[in-house]
């Protein structure tokens, strides 16, 4: 069973594997991606191969944990942390820890393998990010989570150990410390403005784009995509809806809709600019037990992977990121790559 | 010229190259390494070919930007951040940004190509950390610095784009959200206990350490390696004084000596274990222009890369470490490898 430990400094919980621990000899003989041949366990057919649904999208008269599904989302095989137990919050003379309790769950986002967020129509794509919402939901009602991260990894050089299109989500018993780190910040700015932080930086970034200027790549149907002031990551970007909301949980159906195209239309424009990168995405909510918050927006983060991130990086959370965010933008606006 | 930006939300300072910046292209064609016959500029005989030396361990009646070192300190010539000119903070509505004024130095750690920290005599290594020290202290001197932050990657798989042996440090004229992270934690754990947290970690891990259990992997001549108990990373290991002190820059040299016998036994220790890996490593100190601290204690931290960081880690800053330090540690203690 794995725990969940407190770092005493800076209280950064980690996810510490105790039952199936890594030991050295398994780090070098680090396996090539598994290679088989015939359907994968989240290929239309294969449903008995992964652990039972806990929810999907199905046409009518189809059974559970059979064909018939365009999303379907099931418990992590291989979980990080684990749904049943109690919590135990225990003492150790400066530290603390927990038992590794959490959800750890995969959204497929079609039965077909070779599909991608790119080309899922959008409808289809409506119907993953509903998914997320509605096992945001149905987790909140575990009183025992804080917080449900969703995330998806595309490509192996962004951390994808399977090919099939998938994202997935864990809740913890706790925020994170990089949306604690959003909260409080926006917190202060909220305190002396009165006024969300994302708020201000669409008003801006749209008053920029009416000067031919500035970090905007596109707005439609009520969300925004943009390249942040100050990026991490080449080419990082934000997808945010343009009036104030704090928990994605409250998306309506015609909002996921909107979504939807703003979000695969800045994927294809990431594939088509930068020749069909490997990326990461997260998604930051309120968290679960907060009302609605006058201070956090939510987003979603999307970054592909082009760097290596170093010592330097990691060591100080001083990044160094090549390309201007304006320049990033300027490209994923126009779209189209630029030959060497 | 570089820019420095900070995001309004989290207060994280970036560098955005502006000059030099990188076009979709650029990534496209990110070349493997550039393979060169004969000897790289960072070696012996070769000193013409970088900037002029900021510091050179030399022997007696050698002549600067010639042969004859064995420690050699000079500006990056592509650095990050440039030393000419003036801060100038300038705000664009919510935004912030200054000038990219920094320093960007390379400790060259041996004229030999194939040398390595794992392999050099202690007092060797004991003159690079005090390179490190000597270039901190004469940085301080330039008022437009607040931090120096002192790092190494080691192996094409940390980030190391040059394979001769060699540290690298970069002066900021402001803290790195990490250290301000561990500085505000140390602060709050002082308030309530009036104690260091990183004395009351040594403690404890010593205590621990005499009932057989515990993180601690060696301590000798007033330094200690340990097994953080909460690390981000599998075999991520901090080396720190046993006695408080704030600033690596008042180390003595017989305490530096003390800590390259310790920092190389780490080392070889990880070599041994799992097989030469690549690693990180960031020098954690005071911020300059501070006092001596109660609160705060240096430290350096050592991470090998067996584990790629994917969407999770950098949307959460949640990690999920597969080795549980304890077993790291005993590991790291044993020093000898397991066979699959």
């Amino acid at each position: 069973m794995a725990e969940l430990r407190r770092d005493p400094i800076v209280g950064r919980w980690v996810i510490i594997s105790t039952e199936r621990s890594r030991r050295p000899s398994d780090f070098l003989s680090m396996p090539a991606h598994p290679v088989s041949a015939g359907p994968c366990a989240f290929c239309a057919g294969q449903e008995t191969r992964t652990p039972d649904e806990v929810l999907a999208v199905r046409g009518p008269g189809s059974a559970p944990n059979a064909p018939g599904w365009s999303v379907r989302v099931v418990p992590n095989k291989f979980p990080a942390l684990r749904i049943e137990g109690e919590l135990e919050p225990t003492g150790e003379g400066l530290y603390d820890r927990m038992s590794g309790i959490g959800a750890h769950e995969v959204i497929v986002e079609s039965p077909d393998h070779t599909a991608s967020l790119a080309t899922l129509p959008d409808t289809h794509l409506a119907a993953v990010l509903g998914a997320w919402r509605d096992r945001m939901i149905d987790l909140q009602k575990d009183k025992r989570f804080e917080y449900v991260s969703v995330f998806k990894n595309h490509g192996e050089a962004a951390g994808a150990s399977l090919e099939h299109p998938h994202s997935q989500l864990i809740a913890t018993p706790m925020v994170p410390l990089a949306v604690e780190g959003e909260l409080e910040g926006a917190l202060r700015h909220f305190r002396i403005k009165k006024r969300c932080i994302w708020c201000d930086i669409i008003r801006q970034e749209m008053h920029a784009k009416v000067r031919g200027l500035g970090r905007l790549i596109l707005g439609e149907g009520g969300f925004v995509a943009l390249s942040p002031y100050a990026p991490r990551f080449p080419f990082e970007t934000w997808v945010l809806p343009e009036s104030h909301r704090s928990s994605y949980e409250e998306m309506g159906g015609g909002e996921l809709l909107a979504l939807a195209r703003v979000l695969g239309d800045v994927i294809r424009r990431m594939d088509r600019v930068l020749s069909d990168p490997a990326w990461n995405l997260t998604l930051h909510s309120a968290p679960l037990k907060t009302p609605a918050l006058d201070h956090f927006h939510w987003h979603v983060e999307i970054a592909p992977k082009l760097t290596r991130m170093a010592g330097f990086e990691w060591g100080t959370g001083f990044f160094i990121n090549p390309t201007p965010p304006e320049e990033a933008a300027r490209y994923l606006r126009e779209g189209v790559p630029k030959g060497p």
